[in-house]
């Protein structure tokens, strides 16, 4: 992954975009890899495009790399052009709660080397994880969060945010984040959902979709916006369930497809895949 | 399947009822063939028993057996209990109105005998699926429906159905059945719902899905009950979809999957494997 | 999709290929409305590219871009590339044998609009399905075929081919085509196989999978070469199976697979979305 | 789960095995709270019978239990017929090599009490996964394998397992155990296979997917049997490849598939849902 480069553009569409950044790539002397592009609407819809190229140098030529996206892609096209070295890491701390399955599957899938992300801290309202988290040498901080402490709790969740992450991951972290600290945290959050949304939205999830006799349970996983389950919908999956599932039965099947949902969410994340579209999400 | 009956048994849960069942059905001299039995909750749910056994001269006999059944099951019991011959196909009559998809898969299972079912008729408000319906040797009835004359329709259809039907299949039928007609018509009425229920109830569910940014699009297959989307769902599967899908797109992968599920569910019914638990079903 | 072409690129990776193309498109005067491309192997693998552009007058310009696309693309930079217009519809032939499944699933996905072929005629070596043809208005040929009479039956189906068509599809056709035939028709051939290939390769695969106890099926669509079972893959798709089903039963559901598969892999191919790469495809 | 036995039975299937078992529970005093039944081929073919009961005092009445058991089911009805109380966990030993991810999925499962299992021991060739392993408070127990020294591990593995454990489950074990070591081990040996069996039997399942194009990449858990890759197949699952995928990708995602089959065999079996029959099994 040495001197490879993603270029993620998107904006209002119209002709010659693609032409545009193929052709400024092979100007300044870089080799297409892989394009992948699409049009939420081919009249009057939005573009988005991830071009991963190969440069040499690029460490030593990034800044000039992006001055002269800025200039054609972004000034000249009124698009918005980001280029990123493919080899850099995102820094992603994890919110967690009690719940063990999709936090140990991201941590398990990171020291795989599946998921191109470094974990610089681990954050709970309750010490339950911290043995398993620091087995993996991962820091974990825990904050008990009361009813009346949130503000104070989510200043200092900022406070160890601050510069060091690119991501904030809630695996199955049973907090509400409040609109205040989603403006101030200043990187994306993906939050994964124990249903297939919009189905099931609120609580007991489950317990409800028993109760209304599903033949299906699934997870999403989404981007988190401050109207509750109703952020872009980045990835869903779904398995088979039956009267014989038990609640506790189909928290179980849900626990496992909410791990599968919420790992491939961060990967695609972490690989510049996943573009927001106001309340849906491209994926290239 | 001559000679096979279907012994169908429903009600609270208590001590012996598998014993007492099978005991009964050694005692008639029939042999058992498959057994398969559920309960809602191993203290105080409701009990759920589909026995299948084999009878000679069951023909013959069917009123002797139903009989035992009654006295021992029914009065002994308390159980709600049924004995139907296992050659004998329900009488299922379809309602569509314009999309042919859901209607077409279930007469082409039908004459591959994929369905134990015969289709007395086929009812439609409007008049274009009369030829691909005719063209299976099945009457089609077309009869068209404005605001005004929905009563004297349903009368009309009711006329039609009475005493030659076991169930009804709404096929894509794009008319609200009325709570009168519900409770006239004295047979199940199974519909399809384009979606994941309780996923996009209601109108538009492929744009809505769409503008959601969902990743999947899916079915429900349910037995009809005044509250419309929330009667017992019997099956219900997804595919997989992207930001690549048109509206329309989604409208085709979902066709796909609507008549699978709707298949299926009607397959099921017409075995005598699906029981009513309130707002669930058991499938056995 | 008037005035839409399709420019499909294929040979060995090099540099700036992806920057050629669209440079030549913008050039011509066209504008790309999606593109996406892939490489087998990022040093010295084979490259391919499906790129969908906008060109008003593309009819009559149709030869001046070929002309380009060949001297550019192909002179050029060694390319195999071909300029299609997006409105033609793919002609196709479909042969089948007596089971109608994957016959009838194609012939009422191309009335429905949902595969971008026409359909000139259908072959087979059985009557069987004449009436179900003739009744989407399609001709049918019954050629009857002996052991003795195959290169006469082969001969016979080339006459009708010859000129009429864009690709011959298998839908269940139970001969094997001759080394000759496949030489002579040139025109892909795409066959339905009914297994997840390549497990059960050869007769019986039901029999088998049941005899074996596999918990699924499966169907895969793949391109004819001399090889039997062994030519590209296009599409596969497999459900779930268990030991209550009986080798009719896995037929009933392998048959469901087939169509779905079959299905995808053909309206694919007719929008030029599939590359064969030796023995694997890229579908774009 | 106290005072929950299950009564597995098996054997040539006769009129009146079930109406025989129910009875005789009965009349022990036992309460069926489920009972799930199978039959290879309604003539002539081998009967399958799992039933749940409930008896109070169970743990001191067992041996009583079996003794009627043996009596009536088996010397009276040639059945096999076992009794087991429910809330005894099966004794599991796990084989490893490198690979951690069916090892740690295993684990996982066992402390959440999503398997019905207690794991006494994991062994090892390598001692790669130590830690992980001490990290769950499970003994590890590393044998470092040669192609010499074979017969001498395995024997010192026999001496690890006599007495202490019901199961073995090779969790991608890259050894092959010899047909020896099957027959003195005595309890029954479930492998995962890292490919959708019978396709790519042998080495490099992934590589030669890759090659041949597949579109589907799946894991297979079966019991082992001297015949390599040909045991009686318990589950199955896919998920779906395409060309994007190296070979490295189609692992990972095989890597997934592998886990949550292998989970689940296990988890059935030690549920005593799994019957053998020849090369098949029933999953009841």
């Amino acid at each position: 992954m040495v001197d490879h480069a993603r270029l993620v553009v998107q904006g209002d569409d119209r002709p010659g975009i693609v032409s545009a950044v193929s052709g400024l790539v092979t100007e300044l002397g870089g080799n297409i890899v892989s394009l992948a592009q699409a049009t939420s609407d081919p009249s009057g819809g939005r573009f988005f495009q991830r071009t991963v190229f190969y440069l040499p140098d690029l460490a030593t030529r990034l800044a000039e790399v992006q001055a002269a996206v800025d200039e054609r892609l972004g000034q000249g096209l009124g698009m918005d052009a980001r280029v990123v070295e493919a080899r850099k890491r995102k820094r992603v701390a994890i919110f967690a709660s009690k719940a063990d399955h999709c936090l140990l599957d991201l941590l398990w899938r990171q020291r795989r080397d599946e998921i191109e992300m470094t974990v610089p801290m681990v954050i709970s309202n309750h010490p339950t994880l911290g043995d398993d988290v620091r087995g993996f040498g991962i820091p974990f901080f825990h904050i008990p969060m009361t009813k009346e402490n949130k503000p104070q709790v989510e200043a200092e969740q900022l406070k160890l945010l601050a510069g060091n992450v690119d991501l904030v991951v809630l695996a199955r972290y049973m907090q509400v984040l409040s609109g205040d600290f989603l403006e101030q945290v200043g990187v994306p959050v993906i939050n994964i959902h124990h249903s297939f949304l919009p189905a099931f939205m609120g609580a007991n999830p489950y317990q409800r979709a028993k109760d209304r006799g599903v033949k299906l349970v699934g997870a999403t996983a989404h981007y988190v916006t401050e109207d509750l389950d109703e952020g872009p919908i980045i990835e869903q999956d779904v398995t088979r369930a039956s009267h014989e599932d038990s609640v506790k039965d189909l928290q179980r099947k849900g626990a496992s497809v909410e791990r599968g949902v919420l790992s491939r969410a961060v990967a695609w994340h972490c690989q510049d895949r996943v573009f927001r579209d106001g309340h849906t999400t491209v994926v290239l």
